[in-house]
């Protein structure tokens, strides 16, 4: 098969990428040409037919040229991040919106020239949706977003709908929880906190809490979320009719809760190297953001994440330091 | 007040230019300037300034053109419909979301040289949701359109939003139900029975009806519908928060409740002309419509629409018909 991943340079872009190297395809199906591509140039594994090169996904021919191969699956991970893309309204909507429509676009023109209707995955966002929220947001929950990134991602899921629904491709948009533990140098991204409360504690580093325990939020690991990816990538999408965009299973936790898991996995002497700050803004920000999902379909349609916090950062520690903790 | 009108040369357009005409106003603020578009040139009262002109909102430099006098209330009617937006995936995809997006962005570019936000009334459609349905659909299901019209006006709700949220513009984007009874000759659409079946013998004309009596849909009439345009011209949209868009009330029948009304207003030799002649597409393509709503959010803020089919035949008597039954 061949594979081509926009966004692979990114954080999930390069996690996806190593676990196909890994396994050597994608749901037993063998993988032997990888089309990589990114703002930046992602690297290139070895062993693998085709190439990584650096592309706005915006500008005009690039989609075509990543098309050109006839790829069987499209990752399309390539985003303006939700910060960048409020505050930079061009922008966002130009890679955000343009760049996808760009991409489906290319697609059917591919599909003019002979049959073909490759499975597309796009990651989709829980910024879809805005409050005020029920308790817990089921699937049939409307998306009003309360930023341009969740506008975008929202019609993003509408195009993908539209154009599988058409049989120019074989879309699934998975709408991914808030991804914990980000590995790397903490970011300015109101949600930094929720990642950096644990990953930086766990290495003997301090950390700022700038919300009170009792704010619940919906996470998954990186590693939850290269599996929702590559089973998007090889479900039967027969079931989803035309409803092609599912709310990706996660974990619902309060920062109480991902504290104790913290103190489980890595002893008091962790947990001391969190400082209670609260920051207004921020607070305010995330009060805004959903706490809990129900994701009834996707489960039913085999996606798994996991289920305690424990487990969440365990498989940090596998994965980013070796198996140890400081 | 300045008032500009895209579309103003379809049905509904027209008929909310008769209106502010009549009224001389909107709300009771005085209209003294009309500016009135379409594909083809809209007729022009007499009494206002402004003018008339045709226009395609899609072709460069028009929508900046439209926008040129910096109107109050902006009307944005103007669409490709159902059936030719699912014929014609180009045509629907660069009027009804590329002409909305220009629209939108022109608004933008005028109030980047100097302060503007006008009103902007967006008529959306139930067609952006698709079935499976429950029985009645509440103001916070999803839209999972079935078409490409679908698509592209939940994707004119999202940007509305989204402009609205950052204050490039104050919008309203309204789901309009099936308008009953369309004036007018009979048209192709699959919905065109529903109004037919009532026009036709109320002029002593045969009509066909292609599904069965029990088939319920969601309807309004054309005075109902240019109600809600004006209605959402003038609200306060500060208890609108984030969701511009609303889905509008109005009255739920089966057919079997049109046709009685029919008989109680026009007798039993109207209801003799309708002929059953079930059409199994057409059965098909109306199974998966909405059938009814509970549009609770749009009535709390005082949208209003006919209770009875009577009511809805009745409009049409008195403005089609000169109050006169055959």
């Amino acid at each position: 098969m061949h594979v081509l991943v926009i966004g692979a340079a990114g954080m999930v872009g390069r996690k996806l990428v190593a676990r196909i190297v890994a396994e050597g395809g994608i749901g037993g199906r063998k993988v032997d040409t990888l089309s990589l591509v990114d703002v930046v140039a992602p690297q290139m594994p070895a062993g693998f037919g085709g190439r990584a090169w650096a592309a706005d996904l915006s500008a005009p021919g690039e989609a075509a040229r990543m098309l050109a191969g006839r790829p069987d699956i499209v990752f399309h991970l390539a985003a303006i991040v939700s910060g960048e893309a409020e505050a930079d309204f061009d922008k966002g909507y130009r890679i955000n919106l343009d760049g996808t429509r760009l991409l489906f676009e290319a697609i059917r023109a591919e599909g003019m020239k002979q049959p073909y209707a490759p499975r597309v995955v796009f990651t989709s966002s829980i910024a879809v949706f805005g409050a005020p929220f029920p308790d817990a947001i089921g699937d049939e929950f409307f998306t009003t977003p309360l930023t341009s990134y969740g506008t975008q991602k929202a019609i993003g899921e509408l195009l993908l709908a539209d154009y599988s629904r058409r049989g120019i491709f074989d879309g699934v948009g998975i709408r991914l929880p808030t991804i914990c533990i980000r590995p790397g140098a903490p970011n300015k991204a109101a949600s930094g906190f929720f990642s950096s409360i644990l990953r930086e504690p766990l290495v003997g580093q301090p950390a700022v809490l700038p919300v009170p325990d009792t704010v619940m939020h919906w996470h998954a690991s990186p590693r939850a979320a290269v599996g929702f990816l590559l089973h998007a990538a090889t479900l039967d999408t027969a079931p989803l009719g035309a409803r092609r965009n599912l709310t990706m299973p996660g974990l619902a936790a309060t920062v109480a809760e991902q504290i104790e898991a913290l103190r489980r996995v890595a002893g008091e002497k962790a947990v001391a190297l969190i400082r209670r700050e609260p920051d207004e803004t921020i607070g305010r920000i995330v009060a805004g953001w959903p706490r809990r999902f129900d994701a009834k379909r996707a489960e039913s349609l085999g996606f798994t994440a996991e289920t305690t916090f424990d487990e969440i950062i365990r498989v940090h520690v596998e994965d980013e330091l070796g198996g140890k903790v400081a």
